[in-house]
């Protein structure tokens, strides 16, 4: 186990030795703690790695200019120009809020971004700020569309964060395919074999091989077959790709650039990097906040009381699972699977930083 | 088989018949026909009825005064004062497209609505002003929360529509469940089973008895089983709630204003008649039009260009099918059940107005 000061110390130099700001290497940091606090291991440390092989290819900017390349009163295209998709998501998520304040609502569409980690920290940036807070990313190719084969989408994540009263907020989060890919690079370290319905493998085929992905298999669309709706699935993740990457002149679909080492970079561009759509709302600029947050807590507990089915106790709230695991996880420490250790340690070795293994 | 223009007047007669003023009729009326056009016979003549008995129940308010009750710049809640849910929704749909035109974008959540039928048709009213359409409702609670029995949730559709340039546009419209309810209608009143993972028993149990919801069933969210992501439908559909409900002031969730005869009036309510939320994207506030569409004719035609899986010969583009539909439908008519037909000829001599079966 290890405390969360000791990654975000770890993480923050590893970034600073590869040459980013002070500044700049918080804000990617505090994402990176976030997910693993919030129990997402799939966008916490498994990830570093594959920032340090961008940084060693050269494919991403460490002093980027992030700025709004066009806009609107409650629109802007924000240039991310390479940086760490962190740090361009934080900032064009600060751009909607912004917006918000003075049109009612704020909507970014990112471009020239990379990886941008976990969705939920941008949408929950809103909610200090009485807005409903709104994340959508674009990401590496492995989704294919229904009746077909070939790896299309991301896993093309929406977040939407919600501010409640009494309650915690309603915070989702969630892939539009049956599972996270995270998942799936963590049973494939594990080595451990996954249900049939997650994934394809070349010939259409549903495969228990997490590894699948690198051997020309595909995931599919949440829904998982056509009868049972994997072309909604297709769709949600189609209006991701939309917004992110086609609104603002990023690469889109299969032309998404990769942020694992095993996906080449394709050679033809449609764009700039990858993309991401962000969105603020202000409560009062519907009703007033405390009639809002009271109605809220009334939507949570009404959900809360739904019948359980057998075998279970209770029925959940978008966040619920989350809030729980960083309960637990900021009073026990962030636990780091072996392998992955062993990667931060060879970071580490590298750069001359500290870091020990447990 | 229907020629378009004879369910049309029918249908226009039938709402004038009630007491609706010829404007809000037709108003009402282009949603019917237009479902029935694109294929969606789930949303046209067979919701006749449903209209007559919430008429004849006093539950719709004929002459109503569909109002903004709050706003700022891009944004609006509308209260639909009780109106048939076309009207309601046409209208709060044209603000939202409204405040696009000087914010950059327009948001409006309704309360106070009845049913709206067709969510792609407020979608693609954007598509004409080169805006992103966006068109959410809640509906009937038949919907189990993942882990529950108990109906809570509407199918609550998600419509975005997105022009392209020399394509026709990009046009989803799915309910947040593994099929839209009306598929459920459908093969009730032709007799037919439905496959498993559509509905759940009282018990939590697969059910293949597409009339299982009217005996203590309920429908399933998007996903089908927690292992395969029935938690991210769930969560699609409580955004789709809290926007629609929550945010407008509106009868959230399980307290939804029931549009069918056999689900009684709930005594609690929280909100005013049912909601919906709509929202406009000027695709200038984030890009030159041009550009824009060029691209989306590249999404286009890159996806069209997917790998097709055995036994497909094409993968399809959002609105594919229903585009389709309606080029066929518009020359070879509208086909009306026989069960629908007998409701719409009972409605006719109720009203005195012709209406001949085929």
């Amino acid at each position: 186990m290890y405390r969360p000061e000791y990654l975000e110390k770890f993480t923050r130099e590893v970034f600073e030795k590869m040459g980013c700001s002070p500044e700049d290497a918080k804000m990617a940091t505090d994402v990176f703690i976030a997910a693993e606090l919030r129990g997402y291991s799939s966008h916490g440390m498994i990830r570093i790695k594959d920032y340090f092989q961008l940084w060693q290819a050269g494919r991403i900017n460490i002093k980027p200019d992030v700025r709004v390349v066009h806009e609107s009163p409650s629109t802007a295209v924000v240039d991310g120009d390479g940086a760490i998709g962190m740090i361009a998501a934080t900032k064009s998520m600060q751009i909607a809020i912004e917006k918000a304040r003075t049109a009612g609502t704020g909507w970014v569409s990112t471009r020239g971004s990379n990886h941008y980690g976990f969705a939920g920290y941008y949408s929950m940036m809103a909610l200090k700020h009485d807005m409903i807070g709104i994340s959508l990313t674009i990401a590496n190719p492995l989704v294919a569309p229904t009746f077909s084969i070939e790896p299309m989408l991301g896993t093309n994540p929406i977040s939407v964060s919600v501010p409640a009263g009494k309650y915690p907020p309603f915070v989702s989060d969630f892939s539009t395919t049956p599972i996270a890919r995270g998942k799936l690079a963590i049973a494939a370290k594990k080595g451990e074999k996954i249900p049939l319905g997650w994934v394809q493998d070349a010939d259409g085929v549903p495969s228990d091989d997490p590894d699948i992905i690198t051997k020309g298999g595909s995931m599919v669309t949440l829904g998982g077959t056509a009868q049972h709706g994997s072309h909604k699935g297709y769709a949600l993740s189609a209006i991701v790709d939309i917004l992110s990457a086609v609104l603002s002149g990023a690469n889109f679909g299969p032309f998404c650039p990769p942020s694992l080492a095993f996906l080449p970079v394709k050679e033809e561009k449609v764009g700039e990097g990858t993309g991401h759509f962000f969105g603020a709302m202000r409560i009062d600029g519907f009703q007033k906040p405390e009639v809002f947050k009271a109605q809220m807590d009334k939507w949570i507990e009404t959900f809360r009381a739904a019948k359980p089915a057998k075998g279970h106790d209770r029925v959940l709230i978008p966040g619920d699972i989350e809030r729980e695991r960083e309960a637990q996880i900021s009073k026990e420490g962030i636990n780091v699977i072996v392998p992955v250790q062993k990667e931060m340690k060879e970071i580490a070795d590298f750069f001359g930083i500290p870091f020990e293994m447990n």
